[in-house]
């Protein structure tokens, strides 16, 4: 037993003591890890506030994440609703609001655990859809929760071509009712958040037909479950779609209705009509409808994917100082894992994406913000290109992200395989932002068609936004770099991305005009080009983010420290894109064979300087260790004694297992009591 | 209520008949399914005696995965458990033994969801560890179950390097024991299966320590829990390391030892024995280990790994020609899904690498039985190449068909997503495939290792293993091809594949013998070559598989249609490897960017062509309905009917919420009754 107790009046010392293998890599920072913290929240002031609602939040044992990794879909379901309605109680307790400063870094305090998300689609759809007199009925009763909303597109049988759904929506003008259907099983509304077992109300898109004849599709206020008990009401049959690969918390829903009557003023209609005699009016310009899905798109990026990958690189990076394991050199301890080329190679360019794609936010965020004002003022000439962008970079950065969360979860071994790593809970969560919200081959086929469009007006001198004049100029160069060294100078890189972003673009172009040209179909001709189409996509997006990363790290000239690491994370970004997209550069030999080993050995070089600032670089994220809820990944580096404690807690070790009476002990009734 | 019934009873009806679009796609295959099923299992009697063991494990209602993707850790451990005891009445009523031809099929007719898979781990190693006395005595207690044993070797803090393992064991003459003790946290076994909660016995791996000398890791059995009750013996330990990100049905567990006595004869010796005096005494070779380490290896690869990649492609691939989704032509029905290009350039070379894997699993196998049976006369020379082989193909493999069962997975959009399609248990838990039985990154290593010893021996002139003469020749070649029809010639892309693997391997060499002569020292020098020896490997095992992928059709030359499909995929996975891997071929020049674009569109042709073919390809594989368990994959193609009926199964949908009287009915107190 002596063992026993050393080992727990140990865990009790040891925990809240730093491993002494992390503390070293702290002190040795290039950087203030402060000011980086302050920089990457836009100045200190944001960062107070950030911790201020971060504190107040992981104070309040309501919003615990404690025993997530433990419990099942239900309990998680019940947790996240706990927390919606005290998340009210919260706010006005604190005095936050959703205009405040304060309200953007809730969902992350929260880590996204939160029911009645889709409460707040359900609220924005009626305030961009809806007339004054539809927003000023709903809005007051949703903000006061007097109902619980969600937004019913998705069907079991159609996702992406929202032309293609089903539900069908019939105007009585006896009535002067809509009468709302799902005719086929495909029809069924399948996804909605919220809808499964929450929600009273749901925004239902559905063809409305009139006299007849089919409008297209449309949106509909439908109530589904009573205010009083909270049954379903009559003609609607709904619940929840089980498990996922994560998404516990959420109650994604499945609904049918089956002539479900809703009065004429439920269909959202600032931009349509149907008038009492069922004439259809079509009103204003429906081009902001794209704004909200490019809002969406744009938002998601930071809150569901960056932030996800900064706290598996900080997971991981923290764990590979922490974890020794062989010898680099004969006669030594064993080795700090991240001091292996190898561990160096999987997670320092994710550590740099983190950077390259939160400055690739920032840039978003400036068009978004310069679309939108141009907006207010009916010109929204700039939407196409921010469509094309939001798309791209959402399907490049999610892609990116999800790849690079799951290389931190293999980096860890084994334990990165235990969900109290906290790594498996982010990759099954981050994997689902590829999917939603625009399936990613489908949005960079989006990106594609600008950038061929605005390939041909540039070659025939049209204007073009800012952002893609340089497709104009497709020149047979090579790159000039002499040495290794070149390569750390951001012209060079940038120029290589550049050009091939350029001659991805133009071949393609090439290649679609050609096949037109011998006669093929357009429509074909345009599917026999998507692989390459999706390529030329995400070349130009890698390259926008590289232009960025430099630029970014340009207007840094004053904080010393901080821009000479950022400027190697920036180098470190673009060689390792070029390393690993070798192929694209040496094509048509813009880079030599000979060039490419010079990348090569800059790349392994700068792994090297990278691996020294690794820590303060994650640190500079500022995650506490709440919100990585990770047994691999706190601050203090107690891998060892968080895996032991935590483990205890599960409910596999809570019961003496009922399969030892039921099935153990018959099977070894014969044996020997001693052998 | 009219459309519930209609949906109902059309449920009942559709349920069963095949959709049609599916049943279309198998009127059209270019050759006979059931003559590829069974020469995929090696002739017909083998297909025979495989579906009589699926048809007996399927039809016994105690087999069921039915509620699989419902079930919490405990309920899945319980049910793990029952399997196993009653596949032991089975095979004894169905006559079935362990060295039968249907032993075989039985792991993969219960999709490995069955317990006690490290007691026959246990078995295997003090068969092969334990002295003639030691077997006699233990094994037919573990045959009888009258114990179940584990492998404790993994401990919290050393995976890899075993030579790090810190539990001792001390030798006592006076008692004539050794004394067991995990003298630190991070010396706690940690992560063995079937010791969480059910083992009684296991072979732990210590530091065997006599009269205080350190003589190295070594094996010793110990008692855990008591054959009386289950209890945990005195100074023992143990329980349940929590929840995994897949493995519910297995009791990974931890194991602390406290001064754990247990006899002299404990030890297995059949290499290494303490004498009554202390005196320790190694006899005979230990190279014989290494082996086992190989056997468990290729014996995971296909069960672990290509099954895995097969069931996700036939989930994915029957899945994308019933869903339909956008108009590919104006004016016609909405596409299948499988008719996009992208979604060909998704799944199509995921099936291509499961035949190619299916046979490097058969080469293999053959290297392992020519080794076995060289080892059976003492000769151990085939060793270092079957381990090099074993190691790199393992980590190749893994790291593939992980990677393209995610593509899959991400394929089917949504519905993906859900745990009722299948892929995500299948991605969850192929994952662990890059992590246990040896991390990929360190196996690519030993790999490497063997790669740049055989390639200095070939160049001075010394024998090296047949398949690595290859590395004497380091041509300054060109690829002969001149149009796209050339890059269908295997012989042509072979060689490519060759080239490019000498060009890795010879490179870095002499990357390594460079610095090592500028006066790095020897270790430093292999880290900082070590991402690129891990692509000299990888490029290795590739250019061994598609080598071995044409010599298997090249055989087949009686086999006409079979031939004629199997050359499509074998051009497609060697073509698919050359467009996304172009860098390496482009590197010196060998292809061309001219050469490279004949590779692209060769590449683009073969997905329509393949396309054809793609659900007969996967129809071959022969599963059922119920060892694919996926709403989105079952024969018969009815998708969406499967989705409704079994989310209504989902405990999520089992109960009316208590979080609606706790916290949505004190929310919506205020509401209006009717808005």
């Amino acid at each position: 037993m002596a063992l026993l107790e050393t080992s727990k009046s140990s865990l009790g010392s040891v925990l809240g003591s730093m491993n002494p293998d992390l503390a070293s890599e702290r002190q040795t920072a290039s950087f203030s890890v402060e000011k980086l913290t302050a920089w990457l929240d836009g100045g200190v002031e944001h960062t107070l506030i950030r911790r201020a609602v971060v504190e107040a939040i992981e104070s309040d044992p309501i919003f615990s994440r404690e025993n997530q990794y433990f419990q099942t879909q239900n309990e998680r379901y019940e947790a996240a609703v706990r927390k919606a309605v005290h998340l009210q109680k919260k706010m006005h307790e604190m005095g936050w609001t959703e205009n405040g400063p304060e309200f953007k870094y809730i969902y992350r305090a929260l880590s996204g655990d939160v029911a009645f998300l889709l409460h707040r689609v359900f609220m924005r759809s009626i305030s961009v859809l809806g007339s004054d007199k539809q927003i000023s009925k709903w809005i007051p009763l949703a903000t006061q929760y007097r109902l619980i909303g969600s937004y019913a597109q998705t069907e079991l049988g159609h996702g992406t071509y929202l032309q293609g759904l089903e539900t069908t929506a019939v105007f009585d003008t006896t009535t002067q009712e809509f009468i709302l259907n799902t005719p086929k099983i495909s029809a069924m509304k399948w996804w909605p958040g919220d809808m499964g077992r929450s929600a009273t109300h749901t925004v239902v898109f559905a063809q409305l037909y009139v006299h007849g004849k089919c409008y297209g599709v449309h949106p509909f206020i439908v109530q589904i479950r009573s205010l009083q008990d909270h049954s379903l009401c009559p003609g609607i049959i709904a619940g929840d779609i089980g498990p996922k690969m994560s998404f516990e918390h959420i109650d994604n829903g499945y609904l049918m209705l089956q002539n479900v009557r809703i009065p004429r003023e439920n269909m959202l209609n600032k931009f349509c009509e149907v008038q009492p005699d069922g004439t259809y009016v079509r009103q204003g310009s429906q081009k902001i409808n794209y704004f909200t899905m490019t809002t969406v798109r744009i938002s998601l990026i930071a809150d569901e994917v960056i932030i996800p990958l900064m706290k598996a690189c900080t997971i991981a990076i923290r764990y590979s100082v922490v974890r020794r394991q062989s010898k680099l050199k004969p006669g030594e301890e064993e080795a700090k894992i991240l001091d292996y080329q190898t561990q160096q190679e999987k997670l320092l360019p994710p550590l740099a994406a983190a950077y390259a794609f939160h400055f690739i936010n920032d840039y978003l965020q400036e068009l978004f913000n310069k679309a939108y004002s141009e907006i207010q003022n009916k010109n929204f000439d700039t939407l196409p290109e921010l469509h094309a962008f939001s798309s791209g970079f959402k399907a490049l950065v999610t892609q990116y992200c999800t790849s690079a969360v799951d290389i931190c979860l293999r980096a860890c071994g084994g334990h990165g395989y235990s969900l109290l790593s906290g790594l498996p809970s982010l990759y099954t969560k981050i994997v689902a932002s590829c999917i939603y919200e625009g399936e990613n081959t489908i949005l960079l086929l989006q990106t594609a068609r600008f950038l061929v469009k605005c390939f041909k007006a540039a070659n025939t001198g049209q204007p073009v936004p800012p952002s893609v004049t340089y497709l104009a100029a497709v020149k047979p160069e090579k790159c000039p770099a002499k040495n290794k060294l070149d390569f750390l100078c951001p012209d060079i890189y940038t120029k290589a991305y550049q050009h091939m972003a350029v001659r991805l673009v133009s071949s393609t172009a090439a290649k679609l005009q050609d096949l037109v040209q011998s006669g093929v179909k357009k429509h074909d001709a345009w599917n026999q080009c998507t692989v390459q189409l999706t390529q030329a996509a995400k070349a130009h997006c890698h390259y926008i983010t590289v232009k960025n990363f430099v630029e970014t790290v340009e207007k840094l000239e004053t904080k010393a420290g901080i821009q000479k690491i950022m400027k190697h994370l920036c180098d470190l970004f673009a060689l390792h894109g070029i390393f690993s997209n070798a192929g694209l550069f040496l094509h048509d030999g813009y880079i030599s064979g000979a060039q490419m080993d010079m990348v090569t050995a800059s790349y392994l070089d700068l792994l090297a300087v990278v691996r020294k600032d690794a820590v303060p670089l994650v640190d500079a994220f500022d995650f506490t260790d709440k919100s990585l809820n990770s047994a691999l990944g706190s601050y203090d580096g107690q891998v060892y004694q968080r895996l032991y404690e935590w483990a205890q807690k599960s409910p596999t070790n809570k019961q003496m297992s009922p399969a030892y009476e039921r099935y153990l002990k018959p099977l070894l009734h014969n044996t020997l009591s001693k052998l």
